[in-house]
């Protein structure tokens, strides 16, 4: 049996602070390679925080456009090969009739089908087909601003180490329906969006999603491959994430903190009187 | 001719601030997909902040291991496709001698090759050959409490966006050598490690690194494969991070900032007074 692999690590190591060195304890973010496979074929190596690796594979095979929804999902598979100390190896297996490697290899090597790399542009999740999010979704911006509070609360491990990302889906009373932690902040939202594929939730058209870290282009696209019609986040987005979101009508907020937020495409989900202008 | 690409794009946007909406004008960190090849073949697609293209191209293809110096590059060309309204693509070319596809394959399909993914282990880290950083390198704590305000001064564009990582390196007096910024943390890592590279003066054996993020495997990795001796974060390095840097004797920082660190591994070379134990 592969050994249980903590989220944290507590090591020993030396504080310098103000001229004052001394010795303490520290917690570590944990960070192992996964190595997803699509029928036993490997597809990618991830850098991920142990955890819920089922639905990181099941979202990262959904966001990089592998499949289209949980039916064409039959399994995913912990591969533990002999004598291995740890267990990172899943595989996704899907129905005989739903599974096309063509599909796999197009989309693979169009996108490099990886958290930071990948994606040649807003052109190639045109050819996706990825369509706009739900247009009459609505939450009040008092509820938005509960969302980071809401999202500290729940990141017991980041509280600890500073060194998790979290991504985490709110229904539109506000309510805190998962939160996933990573080292990466793609894996926090492949993690939350597999983690709604298992439980038969996608499209989630009624939700909002917030990330702890900047919204960039894959992390929108990643939104919208759920059909998250507003994501926000507690930094700034990138030029290419504001392009894909205003092209596709989702609604991105950025520096989400201290009763503040900017939002950068379509304003009416959370402020209908002011949505005169992008 | 390809139109100049900015690394900064200010647009329109909504702010909600305590109940006050207000249109303001905001500065967004620039984020385009840049196509890497080799002698022509696509190795990948990064995303990344436009500018200092060349040297992100040679720091990525030295920290990834498909080369090991600089001698063995003979040009860093842009290729702009008929029609192209961007210049997103570069192609490093080897001298015939050097270049070896069999090596590129392995390294290649060994790591996938990329930011956030690849890496299977320390295990690969080692076939890789990489080795322990200069020994005797010093640097004061006084002089490493300043690294992030010298890191703030130059990092003019963060200041006005929020939004991009940044990387630098310093030398034994603490002055910044040379500081680059990106949407993405490994792409500042490897656009300074790239620009040395260029400059001739690989290994950074006198250096310290100094990165706005999170100090993780990759990071370290790449450090080292640059000969750098000293890795300073402002945040939390992953357990994985900490292993690497421990193994190889690399001297890894994390909570840089307020006149306080925490040093990881091998605290001999700014706390030689403590370093009875790492």
């Amino acid at each position: 049996m592969p050994r249980i692999q903590p989220a944290l690590e507590l090591t020993q190591v030396t504080e310098w602070s103000d001229g004052t060195v001394r010795r303490i304890e520290d917690h570590l973010a944990a960070e192992e390679p996964l190595e997803i496979r699509i029928e036993g074929q490997p597809l990618t190596v991830t850098m991920r925080t142990p955890g819920h690796d089922e639905e990181l594979a099941a979202g990262f095979v959904l966001t990089e456009g592998i499949i289209e929804s949980a039916s064409q999902l039959s399994e995913i598979r912990r591969i533990t090969p002999e004598g291995a100390a740890r267990d990172n190896i899943v595989s996704v297996e899907f129905g005989d009739r739903s599974f096309q490697p063509e599909i796999l290899q197009r989309n693979f090597f169009a996108a490099s089908s990886c958290g930071i790399c990948g994606k040649a542009s807003i052109q190639a999740i045109r050819v996706r087909g990825l369509t706009p999010p739900n247009a009459t979704f609505r939450i009040d911006p008092e509820l938005l601003c509960k969302f980071p509070a809401r999202l500290r609360d729940q990141q017991k491990v980041f509280g600890r180490t500073g060194g998790l990302h979290a991504a985490a889906l709110f229904d539109d009373a506000g309510s805190l329906l998962v939160l996933r932690e990573d080292i990466g902040r793609h894996n926090a939202v492949d993690k939350v969006i597999g983690w709604a594929l298992m439980k038969g939730l996608l499209p989630l058209s009624n939700c909002a999603m917030m990330v702890s870290g900047r919204g960039g282009f894959e992390i929108v696209q990643k939104a919208l491959a759920a059909g998250i019609p507003i994501l926000a986040s507690v930094s700034a987005p990138s030029s290419l994430a504001v392009k894909l979101a205003r092209e596709m009508g989702l609604t991105l907020i950025g520096f989400l903190r201290d009763r503040r937020f900017v939002v950068y495409s379509n304003p009416e989900r959370c402020l209908p009187n002011h949505a005169s202008n992008a």
